[in-house]
């Protein structure tokens, strides 16, 4: 039996302890917690890699606090478009889906998309169409509603900002405290110092068979305008997996991770330089750094390494491997 | 001085001799050699080679004979949805549109994105809006009609079928007769023997300075549904530059290339394996072919080296190296 193996991240950027509660924080570890213990589960009962990274996801997707489905943030004209995608790493076949809205959880789409389809991407109006015909849950838009995103679209357009879900922004404190004002909020408030995150949501997994499957969800940037398109749905760029070398979820300045091609990145450097997981992943994060791209990315192999590397202040995550010890953590320490 | 090249590509596909006439072979020919002297004058004259990956294209996409800009094939609805990526392999910025409507050229709308905003991709209706804003030239409905292009969606649908532009497909013989009768157009009758078709353009260059640059633009496949977004406007899939090593554009099935993450392939060959061009290019074709991709690429690096491996039928394309002598293929032949 090989070791099974779960890694997540919830959003990678400027998380700076100084400006979180004690609180806030805990908020975080336990949606971490949540979604690790929902995919660890399944691959402690034999089951597949592809359940539990669509497991993880589906419970970052349904937490508030964390950019995607439900948290995802609001673009310019004020809706949520969402992305994600996921790849099998033993058939090497992928989903994904780009700017759908209303669906309750983007990764159960992609899903359907690779399971479902001769495609792998699927975009706008006509993935929503497929949405329909495929009778998956959706939510309306009350459902994605939270005060403190929508605050955040106020104060990016007062600002002309696109941004990413969390880098640091203290410029419109005025009008937060203005809103907040006429928008009383407890989460809101709370979440006010950190109201910019490149926040997107991954999962990756190893399963008894070795099997790899890496999955990814994100609600993309604030007032974000023009059909942008990020990394998130892309395979190759935010979303990877091969049995062969890995699995792979990003999260960052997704335009930087497109450039860098960078989940397929780690598996090109270890199936060409023969590099190991971690010494891959180190790279690609190096070279991420190199061209100005900020962000992080989680990877196993079929051997249950799992590697969770970032070049950013903090990146929320967590891991499992076959001990059955689960480590949670949130800012730089030693070891990643 | 470097040695300038450039390639191009009209698509690959099952395409057979036998289902050509002279007459129409000659037509593509001469297109295929317009956008090659459109692209050459610009690097015989000093320019860069971003400026003659556009102009070749332009040409390309004007050619009612390609699968994309004018010729660009119908979706389900009866839409042209058009894609399309460029690359700069000195700054390794890139630019892509999926899925725009009524842009003449929609090569030249990847490269505003490229040089006037942060991003990389974008999509649907938001890249129209963008486009708008841009100012660049619009065509009506009319202008990308083309009859054999309608007819080939009134087959497709009728047979359930989603096509790409070039596999051979006989099995709607019947209904073509009947509608061509209805609709007499000598371009339409010329093409049904060809009516299906892995249809992308695309070019690469390198210029007197080494500077790479590739380009790549298509109408899709017909009868396309649910917002399907293929490998072109991907990049690191359909296309993809960088001076220290390649520069490359891709076309076939796209869904495989993007599973293969085929453009930034060829590159991670060469920098992870040390293999030259040619080296490079063929693996990654005999990988999309172990996966049942069917298609083929063109690349260029910075001393003017030029490959056009393929593993389909066919591929229409065209290639021009330092000597200045211009090669113009179809077929199978010796060399590639």
């Amino acid at each position: 039996m090989k070791k099974i193996a779960l890694a997540i991240h919830g959003g990678a950027g400027t998380i700076l302890k100084s400006g979180m509660t004690a609180d806030l924080e805990n908020e975080y570890r336990n949606g971490l917690q949540t979604a690790l213990e929902a995919g660890w589960i399944i691959l402690e009962n034999g089951g597949n890699s592809l359940n539990a990274v669509e497991a993880a996801v589906v419970e970052l997707e349904n937490n508030p606090l964390f950019n995607a489905g439900r948290g995802s943030v609001f673009t310019h004209d004020g809706k949520n478009e969402m992305d994600a995608s996921m790849m099998d790493g033993e058939t090497r076949r992928a989903g994904a889906v780009a700017s759908v809205s209303n669906v309750k959880n983007p990764i159960r789409l992609a899903r359907l998309v690779m399971e479902r389809t001769e495609h792998i991407l699927l975009a706008g109006a006509g993935a929503n169409e497929f949405a329909g015909q495929m009778k998956i849950e959706v939510a309306d838009d009350d459902y994605f509603f939270t005060d403190f995103r929508y605050r955040q679209l106020l104060e990016a357009r007062e600002g002309g900002r696109i941004q990413l879900d969390h880098a640091e922004g203290v410029e419109s404190r005025e009008s937060r405290v203005e809103s907040n004002a006429q928008n009383p909020n407890a989460l809101d408030s709370r979440l006010s110092t950190l109201d910019s995150k490149i926040g997107t949501v991954g999962a990756v997994a190893c399963d008894a068979s070795g099997n790899l499957a890496a999955a990814t969800s994100t609600g993309g940037m604030t007032n974000k305008r023009f059909g942008r398109i990020g990394d998130t749905p892309l395979i190759g760029a935010g979303t990877y997996a091969d049995n062969k070398t890995c699995a792979v979820s990003c999260t960052g300045h997704g335009e930087f991770f497109i450039l860098a091609a960078a989940a397929y990145d780690v598996a090109a450097r270890m199936k060409y330089k023969n590099l190991n997981l971690t010494e891959a992943a180190n790279e690609t994060i190096e070279h991420l750094r190199g061209i100005g791209g900020e962000g992080g990315l989680i990877a196993v192999d079929a051997f249950g390494n799992v590697a969770l590397p970032f070049n950013s202040e903090g990146m929320y995550r967590g891991f499992v491997t076959a001990a059955g010890e689960m480590t949670i953590e949130i800012y730089r320490s030693v070891g990643f």
